[in-house]
């Protein structure tokens, strides 16, 4: 039976004390949190802690705050020799102290408060300096999900460009879609069909595939009319250099 | 027993096609396409015309064809005083020949070859001219889809713009994913339930709610080493201003 640590109180930490509260094959001895209360509703009480002195002996402690306080939270654990692993896409292994034993422990996923997601299909990129260490990281990966891939720290930093992209910005787009919408008295609802069927594709298509719409078509009496429509310079401006780019990522794929 | 028509072989028509021949309470009584052979894998040749001399008696005509081609095949029409209606979301109702009485059948969806659609979720965008015809468009929508709206040309215009952004300019932030994936040697399938999950929490929570990653925390340090990371002048643009505009839509929602 594994025993594990999280450190932290934010979405991606909270998202995985309840992971491995709902696994048998864990047991989630403590989580630490500055301010304990921010956990109260996940965890006992006597299972919280706010100060690294009294963590817990156990055999993997995952740092979950943020990607600034990734280094020296590491820094403060009161001991050496443990292995201890972070959840951030974009913060490279060798910022943790090396006292300890190293690695990462990165979910792929988007994480909001009061939305559950289904673990079980999240993508958890693993990171180790030798293979037993891997072996356990594998072990705890591999009690909540079904998805584990090795990814080094390279990797896994133009991975997370690449969840910016596919995920950041793509919420962003439905922000845009939602402002226009409430502009023009028109339900958001209609388009959250469009939204899915737009997600679906891509487990069957390739995006270019995939792409349709006037940019893609070199549909200029279309383009030029929604242009002449928006009135946002943002928005415009976020038109004019998609519309751009939609054929150019085509030309370099043929 | 409603009887249809359907002009037009791309895609938005052959899923059209499709749909009106798994219901049994439309009879699509023929197609037509310039070029019949394209219409031959879904219907039998008895039933497809690539002449519009040949057009068949029906109560409603659905012309799906290029935006730019909508006025003139309605002016082809050898007949009078019937219903035809386009299926365009950025032509003006007003552009089909008034020798006709007019309407619009507009589906909010994406339609790419060999990907079958659910039609029942798919909302259907009504407009016409009159109580009665508008009675018949909805009868005829119902057949196929559980979302019928009524939606003016005005707001179909709005609507268009808000779907390009959505679904178009969503399908490209997938394909710059896809790209940095396959530069750095990463399956793009590990981004896929990322992506599965953006979609579905739009089901639960407004874009505003949704929005998470490096630009809405302010987080410069990972911002200034994405760009960093980007090596591709166009892709380093997008990130660049989408970040900028992501707290933007923030401030003005607050």
């Amino acid at each position: 039976m594994l025993k594990a640590v999280v450190i932290g109180s934010g979405n991606v930490a909270q998202h995985l004390i309840q992971a491995f509260e709902n696994t048998v094959q864990v047991t989630l001895v403590q989580a630490y949190a500055r301010n304990p209360e921010r956990l109260a509703h996940l965890l006992p009480t006597d299972r919280i802690t706010g100060s690294f002195d009294n963590v817990a002996a156990a055999d993997i402690y995952i740092i979950a705050v943020t990607d600034d306080a990734i280094a020296e939270v590491s820094s403060l654990l009161p001991f050496s020799g443990r292995l201890v692993v972070h959840t951030s896409g974009s913060v490279d292994v060798e910022q943790l102290d090396e006292k300890n034993r190293r690695g990462v422990f990165y979910p792929l996923q988007t994480f909001s408060k009061n939305k559950a997601v289904d673990f079980k299909v999240i993508p958890i990129c693993l990171e180790s300096g030798n293979s037993e260490d891997y072996a356990l990281l594998e072990q705890l990966a591999g009690t909540i999900s079904n998805n584990i891939y090795t990814i080094n720290s390279a990797q896994r930093r133009s991975l997370h460009v690449a969840a910016v992209f596919v995920s950041n910005f793509t919420n962003h787009m439905y922000a845009v879609g939602h402002d226009i919408c409430t502009k023009n008295n028109i339900p958001f609802d209609i388009l959250k069909p469009l939204i899915q069927e737009t997600a679906a594709k891509i487990k069957e298509l390739s995006p270019q595939q995939a792409q349709t719409g006037p940019a893609i078509r070199n549909d200029q009496r279309t383009i030029e009319s929604h242009l002449e429509f928006l009135d946002d310079v943002n928005q415009k401006a976020i038109y004019t250099l998609l519309t751009q780019s939609i054929p150019k990522a085509h030309v370099q794929k043929l």
